[in-house]
């Protein structure tokens, strides 16, 4: 039933192997960041001992084989969102940097006056805070699709909230909270219909599902390399490129320029453009590594492991009558994502005694405020599965959370 | 003569024992980049098999230990330039964005129509694009600092461009191509004076001079990790803890919020309001271990090594005829850059020769075609030394430019 040999994979990555509180590490929080593989450590390691320079200004040879290794990793990204070319691909620092370059750039340039921008009301703070204060700044209104009951976004929401004044959507690839994943190829669809760019983020969606940008026909995609198994520091900005070439500049400085003079300026071509300052090489040479590894195991069969995960663990949770499962209880369209609360239990002291058992899960309002607020809780704790997790992880994860009531003094 | 143990040095850089073309190569693009001693890499590498984790907002124990190796590396930088307080430290991506995030932040806020912008004729581009946007943006005006013609800054200069009007003064520590060590603390106080605030661009001058920040009194200091033994991808913004309260955020979304709702949003305190997404834990954790190792040194003792390194070089490079050296030939307030022409010999083939020698430095603008339009060249080849390079690393530097005209056909 399951696609991956996970008791081999789990070897490859070294700090699963540590000891907390005499137990073996039990790493789910995987939606936070994830856990490194010794190829991907390895390979940080090489370009720090063997091939560190500045790239693309230099003519020796440190400076060519960093350059070759950025590039390198530019094209791996291409490729592995099936973008047209690497001019489509702008490194940033991380998911949050690359929604606040379409919003400075992208939004400060076309969004006008009474304007529409669609978000969810499922969207992470950094999908939310840049659109508040580009609407605030050019009178535009912030419009939010609403999520029902069993935490799915209904089409039916899409179609009254997109209309022809909708000029961006910005909508999750998949919610970091609820695990829900939208069906964005049919919502972009319609939102193109309506004249609107749509903006996937696909921070909690990229290193989990297959994304082909061609096929979704997304006009940006964002993600960050520490949640897919590369280091932090490193982001990615995909855009079309006749968008990307319409827009201004966000960062100014170094490498994306072609002349300078004292008072003026003009900026080199896609991709360099939006890469001021020297670059994060060994952050590039991380991804790239992280990428081959996703791609040898296949996206595909992490996503089937995950599932298997995620559906055996939210069957058992749901027999446990102390527990509320936020977001959907079906696995049709859904991640390795599941956000609870156990009754009359603060979030942050299940996290607590779940890390009593080595156990690493998060709780809090997991940078969705307004997700909280439209749910009515104050926060929720929450699993998150990936490639390296087990049945075993999941079982001692059921075992603990049982345990939780009866540490904190309830009866059961 | 020399302060420091170089053989035993040179030892902790294992990308230092690299064979290039047959020998030993030679590194002398430290302007650039810097290499990364034994214990920095080893740190992150530490960091990426035992430690890893999203900080700040988990219960488990990764996420606390990551949280602690964050606050130490703030902790860490904060006495390394003297900051009253860790609230005063932001970390961002390098010195670029920290320069950008000034500019659109502090300058889209205070600069009116009509106010002054001073800065250097010898800035890097990053230090020029950012202020020629707010320039336009604002109608303000972008004045110039220009240099004397042994490339020193006269301080008569200064009082005849600083004025009342004059909002901001961003200026360099060092320059990054000449090597000139500006008259900070005077020119602070001076446009202090006159109302002025100050920003220091401190990437050429933090990793080789002590910087104290409260005895410059400047009001923003930036600063990049990897000219300084540290990772790519982390940098530095100082700011006076009342002028970054007053600032409105850059980059909004998780970790530099209070509480968001729909349609608005507050922020966190210092340092976090500057903060924006997941922070760079495995860059914080290497440029803590890159400040360690320097203060181990000594950041005077470096500083002495590199003037005797710069001032045997400038002495038998100024015995060249076809060289013309660019900046101070004279070892007052002058670091170790030394940027020259060979005649009749493009720059770039220079460093192309050179590296054939193992030999690597960098030829180009250097991210400053206003000051070699200034100069009247088009083009500079840079050597830079750093705690690592030796007397016989300049000797071999020596002989290898002696050879490039003979390699080129001409007859010396």
């Amino acid at each position: 039933m399951d696609s991956l040999d996970v008791a081999r994979i789990k070897k490859d990555f070294p700090i699963l192997e540590r000891v907390v509180n005499d137990k073996q590490i039990v790493y789910l929080d995987n939606a936070a960041t994830t856990q490194k593989p010794t190829s991907v450590i390895e390979k940080i390691n090489d370009y720090n001992r063997f091939s560190h320079a500045n790239p693309h200004r230099g003519a020796h040879i440190l400076s060519v084989e960093s350059t070759k290794i950025y590039d390198d990793a530019k094209e791996k990204v291409k490729s592995f969102i099936n973008a047209h070319s690497t001019e489509e691909i702008i490194f940033t620092r991380n998911t949050t940097e690359s929604l606040n370059l379409i919003a400075q750039s992208y939004g400060r340039e076309f969004i006008e006056k009474g304007d529409e921008i669609v978000i969810t009301i499922s969207s992470h703070h950094s999908n939310i805070l840049p659109w508040q204060r580009i609407a605030k700044e050019k009178d535009a209104i912030l419009k939010y699709l609403y999520l029902d009951k069993d935490g799915r976004l209904p089409m039916e929401e899409v179609y009254k909230k997109i209309t022809k004044k909708t000029k961006l959507l910005s909508i999750e690839g998949m919610s970091n909270v609820l695990g829900t994943i939208h069906p964005l190829k049919e919502i972009i669809k319609y939102a193109h219909n309506m004249g609107t760019k749509v903006i996937v983020d696909g921070a909690q969606s990229v290193p989990h599902i297959k994304i082909d940008v061609k096929d979704l026909d997304a006009d940006f995609l964002v993600f960050s390399a520490h949640k897919m198994l590369g280091p932090m520091g490193i982001g990615v900005l995909y855009g079309k490129k006749e968008i990307l070439e319409s827009m201004p500049p966000f960062l100014l400085g170094g490498d994306m320029i072609e002349y300078v003079s004292e008072q003026d300026s003009s900026f080199a071509p896609l991709p360099f453009k939006f890469e001021a300052g020297t670059q994060n090489v060994e952050g590039a040479a991380g991804l790239l590594e992280a990428i081959n590894y996703l791609e040898n195991i296949g996206i595909e069969n992490i996503k089937l492991h995950e599932e298997v995960l995620t559906q055996y663990t939210l069957e058992k949770m749901m027999n446990i009558s102390y527990l509320d499962i936020q977001g959907p209880l079906d696995m049709e369209n859904r991640g390795g994502i599941i956000s609870f609360t156990i009754k009359d239990v603060h979030p942050h002291d299940t996290a607590t005694i779940l890390d009593s058992y080595g156990i690493a899960i998060r709780s809090g309002h997991h940078c969705a405020q307004p997700l909280m607020h439209y749910m009515g809780v104050p926060s929720t704790s929450r699993v998150s599965f990936y490639l390296y997790n087990t049945l075993e992880d999941a079982d001692k994860f059921l075992y603990a959370i049982k345990n939780v009531r009866k540490w904190l003094g309830y009866g059961s």
